[in-house]
């Protein structure tokens, strides 16, 4: 590695230089004060924890994500966090263990051994919340209201598209169909890419109910606004598990009908690691194929660490997020004095407190005003200190 | 690994539950707050980098403590980061470029392969300055002077110790005996430890220039106030680097007479990574081992990156800092009602926007107020809805 390539970052690897980390931080702090304003408290899980921790409750995916590093001290593999959701979810079932529904949010940074898509980060800022505790419509529809609320943080309520699923609908079909753990994936792969034509094979390979078959035939490609209801409920008349799992998506889509997002369902809509069990959420930009936000509901994950609670919840990448939004520097005060000027540190102490901006002139450097990102200042005048414009 | 163990977390490894997070973000944002009203810019710097970039210019303490990765997209070796102060001093020497002197800020977590002491930390949470572009009394002075602020945002500033050293005075009489590498190597570690039967049994082994000699012997237990000025004087009258050294702490101390911390003047302090080359600095608790704060001037980082600017700084763990001050969590309002009633949910985000906390009650659950940290509730009443007392 020669000097010119010390400063190469590995791909999917980035600095955030100020420009970008005002934006960020900016969004960070409107995020976490809108999720403390609905009751979600802030938790920084760990960055690494032991592999079987980290992995367990969450699929195979997430396993191929995930960083893994022995420890020096035990001997035993650890895994450096790729998600968050499993490691909230062991908070509310081991460390906080309420009775109560627990309302949970966090902001970390997360590191992915592969970005989701090629070009995409590996490491992003996962801002997110989590409710444990409830399994209803109720705890839905408050997931989705404050991923829309976070959208309008960044300014975009308007713009994004609002899509929905329930992963019961395929789930029930399976079930009906006896697969095999291993066709199972399969079919759960080819649904992901929505393959038709390898989905036709797979189907047309087995002898399976004919129903079923036809159903999940259609499942990947009913998708569209509130009018995909109809003929979903004809397509999945025998499937009573189906049904109850397409009822509890129309009610949402009528709770969200005044709601600024487009609203579009996908009924065979199968998301993230594996371990989301009803109603899938995700806010796209239109054209966009990866999500600003995502999440759903997951029943389970909690089950490994002793006590299994209902949850939901939705994660987005703070960096893409705010990419969206800028925000400007804000001017300040170049101040050219010295310290042990006991007038002068006062007046920069006055300044400061008051919320402005005061840099300190250093000697013999080029304090450029535009550099330091000041428009002011602080010059002597007959009775102290006082700012003046930067004549540019 | 059993159900039992699966929360279990690695040594040194913890996991920040609500009310110690609470603490940790009010301490964050009112000292990131703090160095940008003094003109510091937060960055991010990445989570991982390529291990060569991320330990260049770093000393080997700093290799033993990055974990280390292989990147599946390259091949190559990656590191965590485990300080950022390298790679801030990337981001001033390559991607920001500036003339005039930068000032830059972050507060970020790192990760250790081993704790910095026994029962300590490997997942720090790094809060640190640094400023690049001047060399002299004025930038030492600054940092020095932010860390003491930072110190009084956790209402310690009477109560900690200000350790101030220079590692200059050490290297002129290493200089002046021109040691090997792995003499000065071991002679470093002796001084680390301050261990008085090693070192003089390493300098009576030694022909070394009587002067520098006897200087080397007493260097590690000059320490104490402004008192030890002037027997110091005496004793590195031969070396004209290290009396510059020392005028310059001199210099330092005098111009923080008035701070409310107790001084402490450590001459042969060698502190971190040994990457540091001028006054060094470090905040304690009285009978700590470890600092809550340490810093100093490094003038070298940036010359691998292809651009040597003179750069002063220093850290802390937020974490460490946070616990010394508890935030409360400030109550709330419980709400019993549907979103589907507009004028309950009108209500709701009326409370929310106004930076009340608001907790739904979900249908079916337990929705304890206590556990939700509700003291308040909104109740329907003749013309809408009103906030009263819960009573417990």
């Amino acid at each position: 590695m020669n000097q010119e390539e010390q400063w190469l970052l590995p791909d999917g690897v980035e600095e955030v230089l100020p420009e970008r980390a005002r934006a960020i931080e900016h969004l960070r702090r409107r995020a976490l004060d809108l999720y403390q304003s609905w009751g979600y408290e802030l938790v920084f899980p760990p960055l690494i924890e032991f592999l079987e921790s980290l992995l367990n409750g969450a699929g195979r995916d997430l396993e191929r994500e995930t960083f893994k590093i022995t420890d020096q001290l035990s001997g035993r593999l650890m895994g450096v966090r790729a998600d968050m959701t499993p490691q909230v979810a062991r908070m509310d079932a081991h460390s906080l263990r309420h009775g109560a529904p627990t309302r949970l949010c966090y902001c970390s940074t997360a590191l992915r051994a592969r970005p989701a898509q090629a070009g995409g980060s590996r490491v992003p800022y996962q801002l997110g919340v989590e409710l444990f505790g409830h399994d209803g419509a109720e705890s839905d529809l408050e997931v989705i209201l404050l991923m829309l609320e976070t959208m309008a943080l960044a300014g975009i309520q308007d713009r994004v598209v609002l899509d929905l699923g329930h992963v019961g609908i395929f789930r029930s079909l399976v079930a009906a169909c006896d697969l095999t753990a291993a066709d199972q994936a399969r079919l759960e792969d080819i649904y992901l890419r929505k393959a038709r034509t390898e989905l036709d094979a797979f189907l047309t390979e087995r002898t399976l109910p004919a129903a079923a078959s036809r159903a999940l035939a259609e499942l990947p490609f009913l998708d569209g606004d509130s009018a995909v209801f109809g003929h979903a409920r004809a397509l999945l008349a025998d499937f009573p598990e189906a049904l109850a799992a397409l009822a509890a998506l129309e009610a949402l889509a009528e709770a969200l009908a005044g709601c600024p997002a487009r609203l579009h369902l996908d009924l065979g809509e199968l998301r993230g690691y594996h371990y989301h069990t009803g109603v899938v959420l995700a806010v796209y930009l239109p054209g966009d194929s990866e999500p600003l936000a995502k999440g759903g509901r997951y029943d389970h994950i909690g089950e490994v660490f002793g006590r299994a609670r209902p949850a939901t919840g939705f994660s987005a990448d703070l960096k893409k997020l705010a990419a969206l939004a800028a925000v400007p520097r804000g001017g300040g005060v170049l101040a050219r004095g010295k310290l042990s000027d006991a007038a002068f540190a006062a007046k920069v102490a006055a300044l400061r407190a008051d919320g402005e901006r005061v840099v300190l002139a250093l000697p013999g450097a080029d304090n450029d005003p535009g550099e330091l990102g000041c428009d002011r200042q602080l010059v002597a005048a007959d009775n102290g200190w006082t700012i003046q414009p930067i004549s540019s």
